[in-house]
């Protein structure tokens, strides 16, 4: 990549969800859009948010994140 | 569904325009994305927004929404 | 177009970058998502940001805009 | 209306009130700006509020919008 | 109520869900507060949501709103 | 006034200063306001700032208020 | 209190109304919240509003504040 | 202008509507605003929004900002 | 749960502090609130801050969360 | 100063604590911010925040603020 | 640079005053920040205000930006 | 410390950057900080953004936060 040169970046946003940390539900939603999305570029956290079991333990992280990809 | 296991769900940030309500402008944006999508699960409204007439009278409704379904 | 019947627009998230000036970073945005989508109707920027070279000089703007088209 | 030919609009900030529904109080605040200002074009809601009544009842939406209006 | 008075409010945030209207979803989230709380003085809508069904209706509304009520 | 009926308040951005306190700035910014309108309702600041003078000391206070008023 | 050890706070939103100043408006409101709460450990201004009278004076100001107090 | 003395400001919400470029619309805006009211001061940009023609070229910067001027 | 029918939940606001992440931090939260509450379902984190010791080791996450909850 | 030469101020983040008010609470952090830097011109609040002793009474004020400094 | 090594960046935030342009603007802070600093890396637009002559043209526009570099 | 008393804090902005987790990004900045700056005392994070490597892995976490120490 060159600076300065004309380029065109797209954006969505997905959420991850996982078990074990937030780290993990990034990964999930990274993991995911990489799979229908050539080549992912960055992401950025919207959101954190999570579920609680019914004997109080968070059960889940639920993740936004705007990923970001190059428009070739 | 099972809370706890891994899942990715994608939003998308769609207007709908009705003339009777900000209900029935929800309606048509979750029908049209319907049409295009496999299944929808929630949406959360970002703005509410109209066009006023000439006789004065909100002659429609323009409500952004974020509809988010779940990608398998 | 006629106010008051029923329509449905999409928002997508894209980035221009132009070593110009703000208004050619969105022009490149906006050309680029032309390609793809049918016929686009309007733009609102997000962010404006941008990559400043080892001699201090502003070697590109990178403009965060959205953009809506109507669905069909 | 021509696009790109240089125009000017005007936005004011107005508190419509009623009982009945969040349009009624929508359409109250367009209808008295519609009196005093030539020809509205579009407007935004900023706010949805409300009183409740000794009764636990909502007895009116207080709805805050920006009304716009083109400057000749 | 005298204007100047020392006086105390709190607020509280509650999430009224409702099958029929935003309006309805409101009223459901003051009921239900006015059960415990001695008497209530007035709302703030904060997020408008809701799900979508199989059928790709909005089966309910999920308003969450803050509720006021004066600290005797 | 009574609760329920439909009415319609107009709210304008005014910008007080004063060099003694904040709640002086306010109170400018109202008196200024009452002039020219009929009779003020209520205000919320928006924004607090202020000149620092050669000497290191604060000598204005300049404080963004919304003024709001009935429309009869 | 004992940096890295476990602990848990709560925060509540109250007003204050108070006709002096601000800052009487913020003391009302944690006094009040002080009768029915422990021991509380600090505030947050959200928002800082206000009655105007008829002769064109603020006579009251009306501070939103959260109050945070430890769960023990 | 002596820093330190009561003065009032009024800010009022405009949009310029311009083809060139972005500078163009605030331009547009700030010379309509000028001619209805007695000195202007400063502005603040709120918004930079556009519309896009069938070509896929921008075709009008919509620039929304805050006028400031001083109530004398 | 059936979606559509009428339901209220309520949110509170917590602070969990924990020393080894942020994960246990928001743990920490849940626990203490599910003791005094009676089933909680989901949190939403507001803030991530923390305390830095002498040794320039953060030695404690802070993170202010929502939690919700059903009122039966 | 002459509008309209090219300038560039600098605007650093400090937050003065004070006892007695909000006012004061700007000042220390003022006072302390220009003993260390060539002249300031403005400030900006961001902030208003304060601790509550075991009394129930404020005593201190925290005021976050932005102050602003041309680079010769 | 690798990413996934150990890095550091700080911003600091800026005010460049231009009269020709908003792009103008945004490099007279930078080039001045650049100056003081090692390298800079890039910017984030933060504000878009102006000052306005007597005759009503825009003389000046002042641009609030952040700029980062590495710590090295 | 003792509250009450005069004091001022100064809050810079830094990015850390690692590749294992949320928190070793935010003790990367930290101990960066520290190596400049006398004694700090609390960190309030910003922004959570990171890379993603040719793989679809997460390579490196970017968490922009605030560092606060006591002006002396």
């Amino acid at each position: 990549m060159t600076y300065g040169q004309g380029r065109t970046y797209k954006k969505i946003e997905v959420i991850g969800v996982a078990s074990s940390s937030i780290e993990d539900a990034i990964q999930q939603a990274v993991s995911r859009a990489q799979k229908s999305l050539d080549k992912l570029s960055w992401f950025e956290v919207q959101e954190v948010r999570g579920h609680i079991g019914d004997d109080g333990k968070v059960n889940e992280y639920q993740v936004v994140i705007k990923v970001a990809f190059e428009l070739k």
